[in-house]
C-alpha cells in the first residue's frame, strides 16, 4: 500500500485526485490538506464521496512523515509556497500547478511571480507520462503539465521528434470547458456570463505557450515557435486543441494516420481515431484522443486533439505519474471511460 | 411600403426574417410561403408572433406578382429550383442559400449539386453589404454571404485590400453555435449528443472556403488561399472567427486597431473592439464586432470576428441588403442590441 | 419626453431597463446611477450599447430635480437606503426589489432587514400591471412586483376571484434562469457548480410566497395559503410555474381555457395558450403566457405560466408601470418578441 | 463468471449497461444485440469503448442458450416483442422498458399497445431493489422500474408503508435530463429548441404516474392518488423529484428526517442527507439521495428525491437487480461516484 496526501482537496484537481484516488486499489489516501477549510471532514464538503469521515488538516510539513506521495493541487504561487518547505520532505512530491514548469526566467515572465529555488526546478521531473516514463522512475519533483500543454505536446511530439513538420509554423486553437478556470468566483465564470457564450482569454499571454515550445524543443532539431488562442466554453470539462502546421513530407493523409499510429499503438491512453472528433469522445476520462487529416489544396495537416482537462490534463495523469514512479501497472485506477451521454 | 415575401418559413433563418420584418417600419410581409406546411396560419406555427392570422402558401412563381423583394430562406439546392422559376419575377430576389455564391464549376466541387444558370450566378450580386453598397443599388439577383464567410471576410478584405498581410497564409479556427447547422434534425443536433460537446465538423471541406478565397480575391492582388477549421458548439446562436495572419508592416498594435478603425469607423454594423472578444457582444443583433492583436513574439496578427449567425450572418443581412437596395436607411429594424444576459 | 433615471445600472435589471429604454420612442435616459461605478461611462461598461457616451453617477437625491421617474433597479435593503433619502423627490419611484412589496412586519420576517417607513410602504401601489391600473395613475411609489410572484399571481388572481379554486390548497413548483439570482458571484452560480444541475434554493423561506399570498388575499374572499418551491436552473432567463390547484366547479378543461381567455383576451402581455408550455415562448419578451389543465383521474388543475424573468418579471414590467403612470401607450417600447432560437 | 446479452445496444440505456458490464468483474458480456444495426463491431459503434472487437447480432431466440441473462434495453413495445419469443429462454429476462410494470388493462390504457401475455406480466417480479430483494432471488422475469417511478416510489414508500401521511394528496413535480427522451431525433430535443429551455410534456398523462401508484398501492392500506408534472430539462442526465405531502403526524423536521434515516440508513444506494439538494450530487452514479422538508406555515412536507436517470432509473438498477438475483455483492460495478464536476 502506498500513501498518499493531496494538498489543497476544496479546489477541482484536489476534488478530481479525491474521487480517483477513492477508487484506486493500492494507493491510499493518508491526509487532505486544505488551508482555508482545515477541521471539517470530507464529508462535510463532499457529502457524496464514500470515505467521508477523514478530517481536513492544514498544510504542515513535519507532519508529513510516512507520506510516500504528495499531490500539490493547489494553484501557482501558492504551490511554491509549500513546495519551498518541501525539502527535507522524504516522499515524492507531484505539482500540479505551473510552478516547476519552466525556469525561473521564463517563469517569472509567463507567471508574474517570484519562482521556486532554480536547483529544485532543474532537478524536477516533466511529467509528460508517456515521454517521461525512465526519468519518472527516480523522481522527487514532478511537475505535472499544463492542460493546454498536455493536449498540444502529445499530439506535436511525434511531428518534431521526425522532423515532419516545420517546428517553426505552428498554429493552435483550443478551447476549453469552464473548470480549466478553477474554482475561484469570478465574472468569467458567473453562468449568466459564460453561459451561450465564447470567451477568447490571455490572448498571445497563456503560460502553456513557452511549456509547449519548452517540450518541443526537448524533440526537436530546431527551435519550436507556437502561436495559441485558448477559448473558454459554456462546457463543463474538456480540451480541444486545432492544430495547423506544415509538413515537410509529401504523403497522404493514411499515411499520416499511419505513422502516428504507430508511434502511439502501444499506448493505453492515447487513441489514433478517424471521422470527426469531438471532445465527448475523452470526458470523464484519462484518455487523449488524436486525429490527422492532410488538407490537398494547401498542402497543410490539421491535428486534433482532445482530453479531459480534469483527468489527462490534471488530475489523471497526475496519478499516471504517481503509478509509474512507483512501479505500479500504469493504468491502476484510471480506466474509467468517457460519460459520453 | 415595399411588400416582401419570405420561401421558407419554416427554417431557422425564415423565421428570423419573419420576426425582423415584423419589427420593420417599411418593409410588409405579404406572402410566408413554404411548400411543407403551406395552409397552416404563421400563429399555428409560432404562436408567439405577432402577425398570426397569415396563412402559409406553397411556392408558386406566378403568384408573386406585386412582391417587391422575395427572400430565399431555403436550403442550397432547394433555392436552385425556386430560381430556376423565378426568371420572370420582376422583383428583387436575395437568397440566403449557397446557391448564387460560386461559379458552376466551385459550386459543382463543394456543394456537390447542380448549379443554377451560369448567366443568373454571374449577374447576382454577392451582397456582403458593407463591400457591396453600390452594386446592390440596382441588383435584380443577391446572394446573401454564409455565416462564417461574413465574419471572416469583413476580417479580412480590409487587410488584403491594402496588401498589410501575406494573403497565402490564413489559417481561421471558426466556431458556430447549433442553429448554423439548421433546423433539420441529425444525431450531431440531439441535445444529448451536442450538449457539453464539440464536434469538428466538415474538415477542409467546408463550403464556405470557397467563398471567402472567392471574396479576398476580389480584394486582394495576390491570389489568397485559407485554411479553416468549423467547429461545432454547444450554444444556439454566434459565430467568433479567431484568424492568425503574417503582416508585411512591423507596426504596432495600436496602429494596427488604428488602421482597422480608420476603414470602418463610420460603419453602422461594425465595431472596432479591444479588450477580450466574447461572442455574447453581438448575439441577437447585427454587428460584427472586431478586435486584432500583435503577437510580439511571432510577429503574427491574430484578428477575431465574432457575429450572429442568425442575423448578420443570415436573416440581418439580407434585410440589411434590402434597405440598401430599396434606398432605405441601412439601419431600418436592425438596431435591436445583443440580448447580453 | 418624459425623463427618467436608473439606479443600479451594473445590476442585471439594470442593464435590461437601459436597453429597454435606449428603444422607447418616449422615455428618455438622463441619469445611470451607479454607486460602485460613478465616474465610468457606459460605452465602458456595456461596449455593444448604442448610448455610450454617458457617464454614470453615484446616487444623490438632490441631483435628481427634472427627472420624472427614477427606477431603482437595486437589492432588497439598498432600495431602501435610497427610498429613505427620496421622500422630497418630486418624480415617480419604481422600486424593483423588494423593499415596499410586504408590510413592515412580514419584510422583517422574510427579507431579515430593516423596513423602510410603514407610510411609505402603505402608500406604495404595487405594480401588478394588469390588475393595478387605476392605481398607479397616481402613484409616487410603485413597487415592482417579484419574478415568482408575477409569474404565479397572474396566473392565479382568476380563480381566486371568481372563487373558482380553493385557495388554501395552492402547491407552486417553479424554477428560474440563473439571472434570477443576481449578478453578484456565489458558488451557486459559478458556472461548474450551476451547469447540468438543478438547484433547490430557500425551502419553504422564498420572500416571494408572502408577496404571492398578499396579492392572491386582496383578490380572494377565503385566506390563501401556498406552498411553492423554486428550482435554479441552467438557462440564462425565465420562470416557468407549474401550479396545482383543487377545483370548486366541475367543468371541462375547455371550459377552463375559455374562462381564463375571458379574463386576459383582451390583454397586450397575457396570452391564453393550449399545447404544451415551454419557456422559451415568451424569454426575450415582455410576454406571460398561460395553460390550465384538467386532470380527470383527481380532478385537479394544473395551471402554467411562463415569463421572462428580465422582462415581465422585472424591467420590462417595471417599464411597462412607467407607461400606464405617465399615460402613454402601455405596449411603448415592449413589443419585442421572444427570441425562441 | 456470469454470462449476459444487452439487446438494444445503439440506445442509451443500452450504452450505460455496456459500460457498466464492462467494468463489472463477475457479468461478462456474451453478447451485443441490436437489430438496426448487426454486423458493425462495438468499437465501429463506440470508437472509445475498451472492449471494441465484439460484433453487433441481430435478436434471435434460439440464440441465446447459455446466457444467464439478458438485458432488455429496449422502447415500450419493442420489449414485448421479443419477451413473446423469450417464453423458453432459460435464463433471466430484465426489461427496462415499461412493458412488464403495468397490468394489461392499464398497460393499454396508459402506453396504447397491445400488452404482453398476463400471465407473463403477473409473474414478473417489478425491480425496484431496496424494497424486492426477497422476490427478485429466483424471479425469471425482472420489470426494471420507470425512472421518474423509481425516484419517487423510494421517496414515497416510507411514508405510505407507516402512514405517515395522506396517500390521496401527494403532489409530484418532477424535472428530467434528455436522455429521458431517448436517442430517437425529435423537434424536442433538437439542441436549438431543448437549449435555454424547459418543456413540460405529456401532462397528466406519464405512464409513470400508474407505476407510483401501483407501487404505493403495494405498501399502503389506501389508495394512492398521485398528480405528477414532467419538465424537460436541457442538461443531460439526472431526475429531481420534488414531493408535496400532507402528513398525519405532527412532529417536527428533524423527526421526518430521523425516520426517514431509519428506515434507509443500511442502504448502500440510498443517502438521506441535509442542506439544498441538488441534481448533481448522484448524476454518474447509482444513488438515490433523499431530502424531507417541514413547511412550519401550512404543515406540509417538501419530499425531495434525485437519481441519475440512465443508472438508478435504469442500467443502474437493472445491474443491481442482477447483482441481487445471482447471489452477488449488490454493489458490485456499481460504486462510481458522482462526476460532480
Amino acid at each position: 500500500m502506498i500513501t498518499c496526501g493531496i494538498v489543497g482537496v476544496t479546489g477541482y484537481a484536489g476534488l478530481e485526485l479525491l474521487k480517483l484516488v477513492e477508487q484506486h486499489p493500492t494507493i491510499h489516501l493518508e491526509k487532505a490538506i486544505s488551508d482555508s477549510r482545515a477541521g471539517m471532514t470530507l464529508s462535510e464538503l463532499y457529502p457524496w464521496l464514500q470515505t467521508g469521515a477523514q478530517q481536513l488538516e492544514p498544510f504542515q510539513a513535519d507532519a508529513l512523515v510516512g507520506i510516500d506521495v504528495l499531490f500539490l493541487a493547489t494553484p501557482s504561487g501558492v504551490s511554491a509556497d509549500y513546495i519551498r518547505q518541501l525539502e527535507c520532505f522524504d516522499g515524492v512530491v507531484i505539482d500540479l500547478s505551473g510552478d516547476l514548469r519552466l525556469p525561473s526566467n521564463l517563469y517569472e515572465t509567463w507567471y508574474g511571480k517570484p519562482p521556486v529555488a532554480a536547483f529544485i526546478q532543474t532537478e524536477a521531473v516533466y511529467g509528460l507520462t508517456e515521454w517521461s516514463r525512465d526519468k519518472l522512475l527516480t523522481a522527487k519533483w514532478i511537475s505535472n503539465p499544463g492542460c493546454y500543454a498536455t493536449a498540444v505536446s502529445l499530439a506535436l511530439v511525434p511531428f518534431v521528434q521526425h522532423d515532419w513538420i516545420d517546428p517553426t509554423n505552428i498554429i493552435v486553437s483550443a478551447c476549453s470547458g469552464i473548470t480549466g478556470a478553477g474554482k475561484g468566483l469570478s465574472e468569467k465564470t458567473h453562468h449568466a456570463k459564460s453561459n451561450e457564450n465564447v470567451q477568447l482569454y490571455k490572448i498571445h499571454t497563456h503560460q502553456h505557450i513557452p511549456e509547449i515550445e519548452q517540450t518541443l524543443n526537448t524533440w526537436s532539431g530546431t527551435k519550436a515557435t507556437v502561436s495559441m488562442s485558448t477559448h473558454l466554453l459554456p462546457i463543463n470539462r474538456g480540451i480541444m486543441a486545432t492544430i495547423t502546421v506544415q509538413p515537410n513530407d509529401d504523403v497522404s493523409e493514411d499515411e499520416w494516420v499511419h505513422r502516428l499510429q504507430n508511434v502511439y499503438g502501444d499506448e493505453p491512453f492515447i487513441r489514433v481515431q478517424q471521422g470527426e472528433p469531438e471532445i465527448k469522445s475523452v470526458v470523464g476520462s484519462n484518455y487523449c484522443n488524436l486525429w490527422v487529416y492532410k488538407e490537398e489544396r494547401t498542402n497543410r495537416l490539421t491535428i486534433v486533439s482532445v482530453i479531459d482537462n480534469m483527468q489527462k490534463g490534471a488530475a489523471g495523469q497526475a496519478l499516471q505519474n504517481a503509478n509509474v514512479r512507483f512501479g505500479l501497472e500504469e493504468t491502476l485506477g484510471l480506466l474509467s471511460q468517457p460519460q459520453y451521454i
